[in-house]
């Protein structure tokens, strides 16, 4: 019990009589949760924090994986694709025979860790085997317990069960490539765009408010021919309209998902048409142009439309960076010379970049 | 009101259609504080949360960066590394004239902050000024405020005042990177070698217990000529011996500490002798070899130490990165059509690398 | 003279007793140009070798930075951009009322460095000021050199002059982004991405070829489920393919051309529908879309179109190390301890990655 | 021979319309050398040209790895560290009774190449197998042959033999990390830490000359407290010294030889005592403190003494660009609205950064 109450980690190995120990970080002790119940794998049974919903494999990377700590948290739009991810599974296997009563109450239990309401029961870290199994299994268990308190049971008793009922017809290795895609493809729609869209128009505004202030021009930090602080804005407004551009035009590479190529891309233990009807329901459950990856091998074996958009991505804040930077040294002075403001305006100091 | 109590961070301008928005992270309202108190700086009153130890500067920080949340607060050997420069601070004044019922109080509270009591109080993330000032005047207005109370006052009174008497003599252009050296050199000190030397052990102590298990040599991924498993691993141990070797090498630098230059090196503000005597005190406090940085206006200007020591530590990470590496391929089999164990040993299964 | 004659880089001050010299690389005499000829700027006189076409600052340059040597000098590919700028410039500066006589000397001299057949006259290094100047000035003074050859006339003699007549109506702050981004677009259309389609088109042939080798599927560098080495390459030509579409949606920013811009994105100094002509201009000559800035602000002040095609081009990259790092592993044993091959297939041994 | 002779780098597949090929870079015909001599080595006869001292495997290597150019050739200090190393062992090896005639021809050839004057005769680009095996063998043969010429004998009659006599008791996989060490090591020593000392001290003078400039200080590009340029100046030269330190204090590492470890470190085919007998002779040579490696595992796998000298080259990088920077933007003006200069000084307009 201590190894889970207890982080270990930053405790050192014997004692040393150096100062610079004396302020250590020492051994932090958890509140110990107040009740446990047991849950089972292949690997016998462990003690779970009886008010979580995960079960045993959870349980084992949390205390095998004892690593980083909330910073290095799997991050909380990964968990909501695996509820949007799982949802889906269910409807889908419903068509192919899974029991509705049971596929609905994992609809419904889905439905909640999409919708971020489980979030307390997603403990684990990134640290993990390369697949990420464990996050995988975090999900199908805390599903399929939840999906059972739904339809009356308790946990742990497997009524619905995480592998046969939950993960049916998926594996680790291509839905970890899903999440990872639906949540890119989430982050980006609803979250990236719509704010460097703001940005844009801000910038836009602050262009045509600016449209009377004349300022020297500046190359390689040498004064130069005069511009107005309209046309320096302008400049910048386009930056960010291509930076939305940029990152659009890789999104049809994210929009292809891996699942139904399930361990080595040969589809192996699931059904034919699966991966067609789950790209599908993921497609209408998020309304975003999902679709199956045509080439199930690439899309397990490599994980390049991550690093594409990664170099968009990257792009936008070398553009964001730019401005950032010229507004500071736009506002840097030096006042400690000049007898006239530097703009040919008086509102403000601006140092002519 | 709302301003501090509601993150507005995930929020975006404008209502959308779209579908993946239906899932988007929507406003957080954290639960808010029962009771405030008013601080004060020279831009006027503020409210601050009446069971917290910061001040105004800090509560304004606090309202107008609010990025990043937890994964991005300022880590916890800064603060600590803060508490231990206040308490040295408070010492070292003292002899220059500051009040001693006031300076025992600061050094009181600082040791507070140093043992890691006060973590609650600093919320800041570093996302600040390039001077790191918000967590210097978190740390002067935590301090000050404790130390009110230790001497039976009350928060907010400045009795104990944070620029006037916990910041005496500094400035945050030397506190800063005071800190980031004390911080670097305490966790490389206390942290990071103690858990090389147990590493190496653990390597030479496999190596003993490798001696008799010969494997194939490889070379560039192919078969080379044999050796022992115990001459594999004492080149692991070895390169973990060079890593502790290699980042003691730039400690040197580590020790040298900017304190006592103040704004911009020149120790303006300051008394003649402070920077000396409080490297003394904060060697004497650490009980590591911190001496005065021989030249301020470098160590106010570069932080050249860092870069260095992070290359040391960059060669440490990727000696364990080569070794785990390794160790993976020895375990990666194939199994599958290998008749006799790879290695000329029954115990088990190694791939020879 | 011997300034230009001798290369210095390598020299060291003062002699020294150590060893480690004996060796040291040292003071390299280039042979001398056996004439030369009197070229002029404002800076005054200054000697040119006789049989090259560049002039006074194009020699100041590389004088005054001697840096690098062979290996970091200027691209080609750079350089037979400058000819087709040049090129397209003095067409339509005819439009605009330069001398026809004059114009059509210069676009046969620009043709020439288009073609590549005076490489030998731009000797610099990139080493330059922030904007290129010297290798703006290198192609205006090859070609107002070569022009007035054409002409009859003597090197040297300015009857085509560089600056008013060959770089009129340009700044060096337009001109190198835009060749840059000539450079870029067809180094791209013409040797990468062709390229690519034949390497896509050779992995596709083995993927055919290689439909009945299964072997031992991997995942994480352990065994896993079997799959045919047909599909393991149709993975890889799919990567391929993809990459090439990764590259081509980041080619419109890419034919934006700067041009017209001039100093600093005001177009002072050069004519009203230059822009649009000159990128029509460009157009034409390589077949490819380029197309005027809509705004010149950016095209002039940021280069964020490289730091988005340079992303896809790390995609790229990155895809070929997967495959190439695959096909190693497939060919790395161990031979030493297997009875059969690994692959169920017997006429070569991959090992099953 | 068309293989040899003809560049086909920049070819590409197929013939196409499209304009962007007009000018792409064609087929390039290097001069083809007028007469050759068969060299032989396992796979069995080749041509080599006639003036060249290099042997088949060089010549193999020149057609199989066509990569690259001029721009990608192995390194002269890695050149001539082979002829350093290679005198070495054969001086040894004399002592192991290597017959003491062709020992003394093999330190003739071989000094030959140390002090560059063979550099023609290493054609070779750094794209080979990992372990370097073709430049090793480019040495040994290019020496064996140099060798049979002194003692009267024509290239490629094996009378001193490239394997046997040349690269006695070595294996590419111990001589080039050992190259690599000397390489590092003769750089450092002769070029780079006599050029940062050069630096320091015209630093130095400057900080003196400037003792009386006052300018306002800038901390985070904003006024501060003023202070001289002397001080200014005098963090810079602190920054070079500094650097001079932390690159020496890795040298240790990089000391360390691993000649005499062979194909993986057992030292298998090589005499007792023969590591330690080298790296004296590379010391006596070089007048460094060159010593065999401790541990040749570590030697020949981990290349952690490359990764760590690396990062304190980086710092030295990192210090010359803050001060580049920082004098750029002292004369970076703005010129334009300030009736004073900057600088209370009034022989140069330096912006107070």
């Amino acid at each position: 019990m201590a190894m889970f109450a207890v982080s270990r980690r930053l405790s050192i190995s014997g004692g040393s009589a150096i100062g610079a120990l004396r302020y250590a970080t020492t051994t932090v002790v958890k509140p110990l949760p107040t009740s446990f119940r047991e849950e089972r794998d292949t690997f016998g049974p462990i003690l779970v924090p009886y008010d979580k919903l995960w079960g045993a494999q959870t349980q084992r990377s949390l205390q095998n994986f004892d690593i980083g700590g909330d910073r290095e948290r799997m991050p909380e739009p990964i968990i909501r694709a695996f509820g949007i991810l799982k949802r889906c599974a269910a409807k889908v296997n419903m068509e192919y025979g899974l029991d509705p009563m049971i596929a609905k109450a994992i609809m419904q239990a889905a439905q909640e860790v999409a919708e971020g309401k489980l979030n307390d029961h997603f403990p684990l870290v990134v640290w993990q085997t390369g697949s990420g199994t464990q996050s995988n299994m975090n999900a199908n268990e805390v599903i399929a317990n939840r999906a059972a308190e739904i339809l009356g049971h308790k946990r742990g008793e497997k009524v619905v069960h995480p592998n046969d009922h939950v993960n049916r017809s998926q594996s680790s290795n291509d839905t970890f490539p899903t999440v990872m895609h639906i949540a890119a493809a989430m982050e980006i729609n609803s979250r990236l765009i719509p704010n460097l869209k703001h940005l844009h128009t801000s910038l836009n505004s602050k262009s045509v408010e600016f449209k009377d202030i004349v300022k020297i021009g500046r190359t390689h930090t040498q004064d130069a021919t005069p511009l107005t602080l309209r046309q320096k804005f302008s400049g910048y407004s386009t930056q960010v309209k291509y930076g939305i551009d940029r990152v659009s035009c890789t999104l049809p590479r994210i929009y292809q998902l891996a699942q139904g190529g399930t361990a080595v891309g040969t589809g192996l233990n699931t059904k034919k048409g699966f991966d067609v009807k789950i790209a599908a329901a993921v497609a209408e459950e998020t309304n975003l142009p999902f679709v199956t990856a045509e080439n199930k091998f690439e899309a397990l074996a490599a994980h390049d439309a991550f690093v594409e958009t990664s170099g968009a991505l990257n792009t936008i804040a070398a553009s964001l960076m730019k401005i950032a930077n010229d507004i500071r040294l736009l506002g840097s002075g030096p006042r400690c010379a000049c007898k006239a403001p530097i703009l040919f305006h008086n509102s403000f100091n601006l140092f002519p970049f």
